[in-house]
């Protein structure tokens, strides 16, 4: 069974509005909460990243989750699960990790116990006061497509480093500490007049495209040569290979001039799906590529 | 290594003020915040309890961390993370069972993610507004401590469960679908004037008291014979038995007629520990004593 479905069924049971964007918008509280999580040999392995690395890249996830929606990212709790004979180094090292990836988000609280393999997960809160929130649902006909950086490089990453080899840096950098968006999210959040959609492109760029266009009712139409990547990239893995933490986001033109380090893709269009170069690519299709790590 | 000595690591690395309490209080955005985790085979095995009353009993024991802060549970995120083969009736039952647990508090997103045992780590958020939160560190001298409720059922269902016996239904459900004590922290919260401490006896009660007396600096002094106990257990279980999840307070004299079911069992006096009907119970004492599951 695949994420999706089960996502399906907890919707239905729940019979909630909230379940669908990445964060929750709580507008009474003036906030929006996200949770995310990783877990061992699942979304990582030991034999190729550390304990400070993960607690940054656990932090910057999260954080990253936050500034798609365009909030100011705040507080985070942190649960964390180990099996009994981890050294205090690990804690002490996964800590440093999360503390500076997370800047001057607060972390407050959380939770520590046992478990056979490595259990992270974060729950964060972005503040929304001055800001404009996004919703993937959000995307209007007319509006720019706009990229924050290269795709592809964190999946590279990853591929080398499961088959042992040692990836320029620029790859398992993108992989092992992303950076999240925290200044572009803010630029566009506290500019933008009208109702958007932001997403960060942690499942790969086709994927947060698809979303975008199946919950707005629109066609994204975009341009694969204007895709910042590195040209050592395969195409399929700059368009569905996951875990950059960059944002792709649909904007009027008139705020690109208030952005600095924006790509145009594309533009927002009537009709359904997305249109790369001219070719129509089904949900199905991207559902298919999506890049899941060792989930199989 | 243990809890205790982990938290003191992530408190010192961390440095952070918040750390401390079960839930953080952060009041720019007047909101409490908790995080509490569910590991299988850890926390609970599915021999003895099923998808929907593991769902029920993680959406409880968050619920109960808002209560004893004093604050008004009002949303909540689940992460869940899940071996490939869990068919989709777990999934629903196990939703099921929160959404029930949960009554009023929206569940308003989390994720789900792979994993070779079952994780659940929810995070809570409780409004403060209206209400007075508590601290383990504000209780006050000539207080009257106070509980909510019998002591021990928990542990001694979950005694007899492990042993493949069939509990008592009383004694199997204290453990299996415990109760949060919302309408008991309300009261509390809505009614108190000065600072108080508040906490769930999710880690025993001479836990919590002990918590409470060297957070606040004081004496705890309580007699055995006021706990209120099912006289079938024996003293050990009802004093240091986890997950009960009744709340132990501090309270001014003046309260008391304004609160329902609750138990007097004590006082707060000058000086440091808990004192059971005349004797000092170190704080060592009640650390290697504190029930802590399969943790060993």
């Amino acid at each position: 069974m695949k994420e999706k479905e089960f996502l399906e069924i907890i919707k239905s049971t729940l019979n909630s509005d909230y379940i669908g964007d990445d964060c929750a918008y709580i507008e009474d509280l003036g906030i929006v909460i996200s949770q995310d999580s990783l877990v061992e040999d699942v979304h990582f392995k030991l034999s190729y990243t550390d304990a400070y690395k993960l607690g940054y890249k656990s932090a910057m996830v999260n954080i990253s989750d936050i500034c798609a929606s365009g909030a100011e990212p705040v507080y985070m709790t942190v649960a964390l699960s180990l099996p009994q004979d981890t050294g205090s180094c690990f804690i002490q090292d996964f800590y440093r990790g999360l503390k500076d990836a997370a800047g001057n988000v607060k972390i407050v609280g959380g939770d520590i116990t046992g478990s056979d393999k490595i259990f992270i997960s974060i729950a964060i809160i972005g503040k929304t006061n001055g800001r404009k929130i996004s919703s993937r649902a959000n995307a209007q006909i007319g509006q720019l497509v706009i990229v924050s950086g290269e795709h592809g490089n964190s999946a590279e990453g990853l591929k080398m480093l499961l088959n042992g080899e040692t990836p320029p840096e620029k790859f398992s950098h993108a992989h092992l500490m992303p950076q999240a968006e925290r200044d572009l999210s803010r630029q566009i959040a506290e500019n933008i007049k009208e109702p958007y959609a932001m997403m960060d492109t942690s499942d790969g760029l086709m994927d947060a495209l698809s979303q975008i266009a199946s919950s707005s009712g629109v066609k994204i139409s975009v341009n694969y040569e204007k895709i910042p990547h590195d040209t050592r990239l395969d195409k399929e893995t700059v368009l569905f290979g996951g875990e950059d933490y960059k944002l792709a986001a649909t904007i009027p033109q008139e705020l690109l001039p208030k952005l600095k380090n924006v790509f145009v893709i594309g533009r927002v269009e009537q009709g359904s799906g997305v249109e790369l170069d001219g070719e129509i690519i089904s949900t199905n299709n991207i559902d298919s590529k999506i890049f899941n790590h060792f989930k199989g």
